[in-house]
């Protein structure tokens, strides 16, 4: 794993989101996405070689609304960058950890990505991605 | 803010997480360090310019131990990288950030840090650090 590539953070409402974690960088978002697939309209803060990703749910049964649902506003996963998402996916595999995406699935900022399940994992969502060339 | 220093993970067993995480990133932790003043014991992995603190409670009473309590184990904290502590914590309290420690404490790590309160900043719990020079 090369660094965190980026932190995802639940929010209920990403534009009241937005200017708060713009005041808290001295920043604003260089980036917003909707990724349909996913449920979940993003936003990304550039702090140094990381990114800040804010989440929040473009539907009811969007993972973010579950997640907010559950544990209310806050950290969602943890995003490393690798360079080989499918060797990287192998090596934990047979390392006992479990996988949820076995095959790298397009995620939001031009990433395939794999999760990894928090219950192998201290209770942390984990992200593996590599970026589409 | 510079860069994510470090993201701290609350853990029940550092011994046993060490290892969870040694597999996870393909490399040991490089230090361990108990910080009684805060009933933590730490242990520090790179993750190329980014750190991951894994936290386990050294008393009953610690915050680590009230954490997971209530959450479980999990990412506990964010701490980003700041120049001047003290001028970064004036800054977010004229922006409305409630500061838990308009002081700056002696951290871990050879660190200045002081926390922001979740309640303002969407339920993330963010420390800002200083390396003391």
């Amino acid at each position: 794993m090369k660094k965190i590539e980026h932190i995802g953070i639940a929010v209920k409402d990403i534009k009241a989101s937005n200017l708060l974690f713009e005041k808290l960088f001295n920043t604003p978002a260089y980036k917003q996405e909707t990724v349909e697939s996913e449920g979940v309209t993003t936003s990304f803060f550039q702090t140094g070689p990381n990114k800040i990703e804010l989440l929040e749910a473009t539907n009811p049964d969007s993972p973010i609304a579950k997640f907010i649902e559950k544990k209310g506003e806050g950290i969602h996963h943890i995003a490393f960058e690798v360079d080989n998402i499918k060797e990287e996916i192998l090596r934990l595999k047979a390392e006992g950890f479990s996988v949820i995406n076995e095959t790298p699935k397009k995620g939001a900022d031009n990433k395939l990505v794999a999760f990894l399940h928090p219950k192998t994992t201290n209770g942390v969502l984990i992200e593996l991605c590599q970026e589409i060339r």
